[in-house]
């Protein structure tokens, strides 16, 4: 027997399988292979990662040693970045556990003594020297690079290269701003790159930046932007109304589905009607504001609940129907969810067939 | 052996027993026993719920059938209301079904014929008429309440009275405003629980509202907010900065503790300097804007990470150091993580002892 969205108890986890594959498709033509390095965060999900694989790429970036040790375990991957700082012993240890066992290549990011010790009394051998570009959160100065990269190699760690995320520069709309101000973190990054390579040899080739709103700016053939050989792309594959507010070649492919479980029907002196769906707090990611619903005002979200009228000439639905909410950003709501449902055409609603379920089984820390 | 805060692996939710306990102490000699029905969206939590049981309350408010069937499961509560409804027929008859197999009293909200009916079929025979008393959201409108009664009546449930939720009041800073806000809204509740009485009998006698933000309105003496005879308050257990912000006698016993995983030295030339905890979007829910954190102005949350400052004559935490986080909206940020870990007092720090964990065993739907 078939799933159909209207099967799904509320709220779910939908992607639109076409949209989903055209987001791969179009990015894997401007970046492919290991040119990408596909950010995990974004998903939590080997199911899709898999999918990702099968579009040309082999290398990951991971936020968690938890996704990490995911992707090793699921045997997705060859080549997995934790691009994220930690000190922690017993998660290190378990990165360093489980790239003996499946021979996935681990790597982590360090931007200081504390993190590359730890990462070296884990028992861990490959690092990236994480350089601040710009955005005020992790990263070296850029001036003290070349010395914690020497300090690695001086401890036995192979210094793989640097990585600099401008993400800071993600959601700029002018894109002849966004240009220049990513030229100049990348001088920054490139500077870096060979201030390292000088210290340690040129085998530290990598240099891995970028995300989905800057993902076509690292011309190959320019002089700085060019030697970018990795972008860390994560949320073009499912996308959010973020992101989706910038001019990007990527569609909107993640929905949450809910169920109206009220109505207020407005009065003749004008007052407004309004739906409740079964959508809140609880199942998406508020940090980007509120959700949107075609062709309705969201009034506001609860925990459990989001209010919205339908637009003029739009009808009031029914108790019981199905209605797609638009996360504004993916990566926090995809983790409130154990799992996506893959259909065929959220343009079906309630009777897209569900194709997959993807396990949101990258979860936790 | 001991576990000591500092032995969490990081983010983590860590509750102080100290102010939970006090918290719960005053709510139960202002709201004692069944004048107060705590709402287990808040926490998520059998075991945190099992102490709300030993300062004397047994009966439940929950949002989500699967806080009703896990509360039963439990043997946590007694009479446990679904304030919020449902049409989705699997769950429903989950919770008929856990009414059978423990005894443990279960009612759900209604607010139209759809809901009713969904009830009825999947053999619940208790019901709350939901109203709506101001707040956009569930709720029937006042002058359909009896009508929405008798229907019940004559489906063989049980119409156990009428709730309100005036959730809009909850953040008013003005307790005058608030208190007579807040009388209107329970004056068109009165006169509903009125008219359903007549329509259905006295036995309706439940007129439950209200939150952690108006708990100490309904002085019993007073004619109409006296007949308010239950409150469903959740956050007061916990507190959040949101809730802290008002002028109510609950103290913040709820914590994020994270690991600073990065920092980087202001320079001479007057750049500021900044820490980065492992603390983000995916461990905060972020409706309520950025958490805090003492002593320090916070600069903004990323997937895993929060940035923030010291203040002035404040030092700049080292690598590796724990510090603890105070959430802006408790409910959401509960649901994210997979325990609380209680301890015998957050001002010892890194040094405070782990006397329990609490599973957050409510999660899902």
């Amino acid at each position: 027997m078939t799933t159909r969205l209207i099967d799904l108890p509320t709220p779910a986890l939908v992607v639109d399988a076409g949209a989903f594959e055209r987001n791969l498709a179009t990015m894997a033509a401007v970046r492919p292979g290991a040119t990408l390095r596909p950010h995990v965060k974004a998903h939590k999900s080997t199911s899709l990662a898999a999918h990702q694989v099968t579009h040309g790429h082999s290398t990951f970036t991971c936020a968690t040693p938890r996704e990490v040790v995911g992707m090793a375990e699921a045997g997705v991957g060859t080549d997995l970045l934790l691009a994220n700082e930690t000190i922690d012993p017993v998660r290190l240890a378990a990165m360093a556990r489980v790239e003996s066992a499946t021979g996935a290549m681990v790597t982590v990011a360090v931007d200081s003594v504390e993190t590359l010790e730890a990462a070296r009394a884990a028992g861990l051998r490959n690092v990236l020297i994480d350089v601040n570009v710009g955005l005020p959160r992790c990263g070296i100065q850029p001036e003290r690079a070349a010395d914690l990269a020497t300090r690695a190699a001086e401890s036995h760690l192979v210094v793989r290269g640097v990585m600099g995320y401008e993400g800071h520069l993600m959601a700029l709309k002018d894109r002849d701003e966004q240009r220049a101000k990513v030229l100049a973190s990348m001088t920054t990054l490139i500077e870096c790159s060979r201030a390292v390579r000088r210290a340690v040899g040129d085998d530290a080739s990598i240099v891995s930046a970028g995300g989905t709103g800057t993902f076509d700016l690292y011309d190959p053939v320019h002089p700085i932007l060019g030697q970018v050989n990795e972008v860390q792309a994560g949320s073009y594959a499912l996308m959010d109304t973020h992101y989706g507010a910038l001019s990007l070649p990527f569609e909107q492919a993640l929905f949450v589905v809910g169920t109206v479980i009220s109505r207020t029907r407005g009065t003749n002196d004008g007052s407004p009607s309004w739906a409740v769906v079964d959508i809140g707090l609880k199942s998406l990611g508020m940090d980007h504001g509120t959700p949107t619903v075609d062709d309705a005002a969201v009034w506001f979200c609860s925990d459990e609940h989001t209010t919205f009228s339908p637009n003029p000439g739009h009808t009031l639905p029914a108790i019981g129907e199905r209605v797609l909410v638009r996360p504004a950003h993916v990566d926090p709501t995809v983790a409130m969810h154990a799992a996506m449902h893959v259909v065929d055409d959220v343009r079906r609603g309630a009777d897209a067939q569900v194709l997959e379920v993807w396990p949101v089984d990258l979860r936790g820390w």
